[in-house]
């Protein structure tokens, strides 16, 4: 998606490690006209599936799930996220291992809003080693539900985690995709769309 | 809204300790098409003022305040929470006792984000007591921004933190205000719209 990576570009800020910062439109602060766009974008890629919810996980992934399901017209469930692993029996839950601040959390979903047959398009903001994503497909799997793909507004390509995914053959769609990032410049992989 | 009160006593279930649970629309699962009614609704009853920016709080302050900022073509800028006091200098914040948890936290936005002049109005899915509500108004004051008014999607009214925030002169709407809650019924205060 050209406008996003114009978006990146233009608004994203690199720090060492790595660190892409995208506040002023993605996760602290929401262009709601933009995120609406790129749900207009998911929705298009992925209009010849069935897809009956859209899951993502709290608190950044919840504005652009949102936009997507809204274009799809169907409910969005998010995860959340709990720091002990002791969780009631009246949930899905998976652990995930946080990359960026090295510590394990659980996250969760209610057995009320996942059910078996569903299918899932899981959609978050970032992916990189896909360690959340790994986790949520995981709790989709336990409600005995189907992923039919992901979509995330912006892919660290040289993170590997989508990749990683893709090769156990589930569709990952990137709004933009990251194949390097210096304090001077960032190269996006090229993409059919 | 007729339609908010409806989807409570469909939806709504309340637990002991005055806890109405609204998992199923507003705050696990998203009924997007009903939250985007809900946002038209709210830009409806603010169309006559100015509103630059939608603040509101995370998490689930986020989908009903996107689905507003959407309807007023505005940015939303969502608090973010954290358990320390000792944040870094470019952020405004404000602490905030949880009622429910009985714990203090600090909630903060980036001083990019929010400017001297602008017109606020804050959203979010619950009033209760009020304390998230009058941290975020805190933290538009110290910004030198204004707070225009504010809109939740349900006020316990009989937790008066609403009408105290209204005897301060500033304009609260809320889609379906509680005034009584019990295990077998829901009681609205009556509302002009």
């Amino acid at each position: 998606m050209k406008a996003m990576e114009e978006k990146i570009r233009k608004e994203g800020k690199v720090f060492p490690g790595h660190i892409l910062k995208v506040g002023s439109f993605l996760n602290h602060q929401l262009d709601t006209a933009f995120l609406m766009e790129v749900g207009r974008e998911i929705a298009d890629l992925y209009k010849n599936e069935r897809i009956d919810k859209v899951v993502t996980i709290e608190t950044s992934g919840v504005a652009v799930a949102f936009a997507a399901a809204v274009e799809l017209n169907v409910p969005v469930v998010y995860a959340k996220k709990h720091k002990s692993a002791n969780l009631p029996p009246d949930l899905y839950s998976a652990i995930v291992h946080s990359f960026t601040h090295n510590t394990d959390y659980t996250v969760y979903i209610s057995k009320d809003f996942l059910h078996p047959g569903e299918k899932v398009l899981i959609v978050d903001d970032f992916l990189a080693v896909g360690n959340a994503l790994n986790g949520l497909m995981e709790i989709v799997g336990q409600a005995g539900a189907e992923t039919v793909g992901i979509a995330t507004a912006i892919e660290k390509g040289f993170q590997g985690g989508g990749d990683a995914i893709r090769a156990k053959g589930i569709r990952v769609e990137s709004m933009a995709i990251i194949d390097e990032m210096t304090d001077s410049d960032i190269i996006f992989r090229p993409q059919d769309r």
